[in-house]
Parts: structure tokens; C-alpha cells; sequence
């Protein structure tokens, strides 16, 4: 069994306003050394292959093809055995 | 200036409908060898402050405060100077 965890984030020059209310929440509590948020989505997938090569394959594709959208977001991955 | 990378994930005995739903996604295209998806939030923080310490200190308070929902959730981080 493998466990893929899996980050989704917007690419740098797409507007991300949730990521901007959290800013904007978080300045209001009083956090004024906030510069900046970029909001992302973390993803723990658990998966059965036969390797980490066919693992890391497997998960590439998932999120080529639901996990993230490519026109406005970057993903990157890591998988682990167990 | 330091980025904070949080992660933030419900504890594992909360119900994920979200997580539920991305699997049942990748196993109607296929991905067969998924056993289960866990969705969380990913958050990256810019923020100025004179040392890591105080960084680590205010983005722990920041979790507590706004980011993460105690009840139900867990989060961790990691401070890089940059």
C-alpha cells in the first residue's frame, strides 16, 4: 500500500480570492505581518501498486486528470510506502 | 520574510464527504487500485517577521486561531526563511 500526498495550488498569476479573505480575516485578528495567502487543496491518496514507480505513475495521472484543473493549477506530489 | 506551508486535515475519526466523493471520482475513471482519498486544505503564508521563532509562534497562533477548526481538525507547518 502507498500513500500519495498530493498538493494542488493556483498557479501565480491566477487571482485567488480565498485566498485573499483569509488575509484579510487573519489581519483583522490582528496578525498585521501577513503579506500574502495563496489558498491550495492537500490531498492524502492510499493506493495499491505493485511499486513506487507504478505508484507515482498512478498518481500522475490522477491528477492530471481530475485532481487539478491544468489551465489554472500546479500540483506536485510525494509517495510513501505504507 | 518567511513562507509558512500549513496543512490542514480532519482527524481521522471525522467524516470526509469531500475525500468520499474524489475517490468515487477516480474509481469511475478507472483508478481501481484507490483505496481511499482524505481532503484538507493547503495554505501558503507570506509574512514579516525578525526571526523563525516568532514566525513559527505566530503561524502556530494563527492555526489555533483562524485556519484550522480545532474540533474537528489537525494541522501542521513548516517555516522557511524566503
Amino acid at each position: 500500500m502507498f500513500l500519495a500526498r498530493i498538493y494542488v495550488t493556483l498557479k501565480p498569476a491566477v487571482n485567488d480570492p480565498q485566498g485573499l479573505t483569509i488575509r484579510g480575516g487573519l489581519q483583522t485578528l490582528g496578525f498585521t505581518s501577513v503579506a500574502s495567502v495563496r489558498a491550495g487543496k492537500y490531498l492524502e491518496v492510499r493506493l495499491e501498486e505493485r511499486d513506487q514507480a507504478a505508484a507515482e505513475a498512478r498518481v500522475r495521472e490522477m491528477c492530471q486528470k481530475l485532481l487539478s484543473n491544468p489551465v489554472i493549477e500546479d500540483y506536485r506530489f510525494e509517495v510513501v510506502e505504507g
